[in-house]
């Protein structure tokens, strides 16, 4: 557990889709399958708050998020979330909305890499959680669908409009984000919004695989590299050198770097501790 | 016609190129096809003023910019505006270039969805007009060239340095507009310059049948998409999260939203008004 | 030489690469080829330095980086830099790496293209160099390798975490960064990273006609390209716009776009002289 928590205690369980950590991964099973893994209000409370308590446990190197069943997730389901929004007045719609921002943001700004393994159907919301994690592994069969204007809203949600155009280009981005229209998985890969394509049966395996990798790893390194890139999306040219400057004299002083070169040195191979 | 109209009218026809609205459609289209569609000062400040004007207007949701003949738009014309320029003195010259980068701020920053329909050469200001637009749909024969250096001027022009590493990455950006060599369709679209490309016979109609779709669609939540991602190219995260939030809550409460819940809910197909 | 020096001398030679200054064409060559060129305390102070002075000399207007050997930089030389840097205390950590940093900011903020001419491995300080190049002509055999993890340091290194998603895109970036994997140049080029890639045998002559035609070329139009594609990565789009109207007037008003005008009214071609 971190040394810096206060009164309130790690949660013991979570109740709105499956979790669990094994040895440094931890993994986050959507697990509502009958309904594509459709997301409501509990879902995404779940989603803000785990991730954000996520670096506080001490367990967790890495983080999978993935879907039970055909569907990785549709999103914000239509009767339980769209219904009940018909009913709201303003200042409850605007508190949904910054709900559901919140969990994009925790995603961005957790330092703990998050690997989304995206077993079908990403739409909606579905797909700007893929959006925010680092690492988005398709099943073959998976697509994506931004399709907010699809049910007459702003194709910019939860950050999809700072982040897609970070990722794939202004002019793909604006093509997605405003007709909504599916993207089957080989052209993610293309235009670089997946990371790898996969057959459906080794999605599992190649996730596991690549989070076995980084838990395993200098985890340190990894999440530094991770917090900078999102924070350098945000800087200029002249402040991102002198904070990589910064970043890198401090991990020069840490365990995994002296290790490395006294591996090297020695001939072995190093013992990354993540410190 | 927007309820906030003050003193000044609406245009009645422009003089220097064909302007038309059909039901929520405008299109633009050069029409000097003689000059592959030169530019001339005329052109510019109308150009300028049109795209300002289009959301005063209240009859158009798209708008489509085209060129008559065989080119889309091949710049500056080099004996109407390069010769004037030569006489010219440092105050003119800098309103000149003021102009040109107005017609791309306006088509950056209105809310209305624009196709560029390139049916040809789009060079110099052509480029920047096409690369300006959200949708560019290219003929197989079309070509994009950056020309400027090849003038004598920088490439950075009109916008141009700030919107193209936004595309195509800074490594192809810089390649394209300190060399200012011919781009042809097929690469445009491999690096995320053209939404698509078309057979030459197919292009009016494909282009046609988008702004038919963008027009009778949900025009709010199309706008708002295109608004958010120009702003947010300028933002950070966490303010771009906010900004969303606050556009969702909003389009929430408006009729499209709730038209395509009612639709659901009856099971038919959403009316779209844009409202 | 530059009208503005002041009492600093302009260095006569560089000790810790060849350099040779050719016609407006300068050359640094790593030479350590039995050591895949990896880089030294000196090799860094001297590229800092040099180009840094570069556009003081007067006599070059482009920049080629290369290596001799099968190498184009294997990064900081694990006994020679990594052993070192274990026996240092945290100022001079920082020292190191704010070293290191200047190198990459210098390569970005000097008006002189650079082109790197990348015959072999580039790996982890060697990939930056690269990167902030701005041009990456590659050999077939070439490849990248951003390394940092793989030696339990953050791949954030003197500015790679806010150069390479401005190429790749965020996605890319982050698997590239965080997991340090070579990559080939085929894939270099597919995403955005080599500007282009040649046979091993063809990549000298390929660089040096480039570097021929910048040099011949409208230099200042080149370099103020270059400048302002560095400045408006960090701008938003009024500025930016504002920026090229500014530079674009004053350009208009220099020596190159009246020399094309002239050419161009005599049907002849420009004789570029860089003013």
């Amino acid at each position: 557990m971190s040394p810096f928590r206060a009164t309130a205690p790690i949660t013991k369980s979570w109740d709105h889709f499956e979790f669990t950590v094994d040895d440094g991964v931890a993994t986050l099973m959507f697990n509502r399958p009958e309904k594509l893994n459709a997301l409501t209000f509990d879902v995404y409370a779940d989603l803000r708050d785990l991730v954000t308590e996520l670096p506080h446990r001490g367990d967790v190197k890495v983080l999978v998020i993935t879907g039970q069943g055909r569907g990785f997730c549709s999103g914000g389901d239509v009767e339980e979330i769209i219904g009940e929004l018909q009913k709201m007045e303003t200042a409850e719609l605007l508190e949904f909305t910054r709900m559901t921002g919140a969990v994009v943001k925790a995603l961005r700004e957790t330092p703990i890499p998050v690997i989304a393994a995206i077993n079908g159907v990403a739409a909606g919301a579905g797909s700007v959680i893929a959006l925010a994690s680092d690492f988005r592994i398709l099943a073959q069969s998976a697509k994506f669908a931004f399709l907010f204007t699809k049910v007459g809203l702003a194709g910019a949600d939860m950050g999809s409009a700072y982040l897609l155009p970070r990722l794939v280009g202004l002019g793909r981005a604006t093509e997605l984000l405003m007709l909504g229209d599916k993207l089957e998985s080989a052209r993610a890969e293309a235009i670089g919004l997946a990371t790898s394509v996969v057959e459906d049966s080794e999605l599992a395996s190649t996730a596991a695989a690549l989070a076995r990798r980084l838990a395993d790893g200098p985890a340190l390194a990894y999440s530094t590299t991770k917090v900078l890139l999102t924070r350098e999306l945000d800087m200029d040219l002249g402040s991102s050198i002198e904070l990589e400057a910064m970043t890198q004299a401090l991990l020069m002083t840490a365990h995994d770097h002296k290790e490395f070169y006294a591996a090297w040195s020695a001939g072995r191979s190093p013992q990354w501790t993540g410190r």
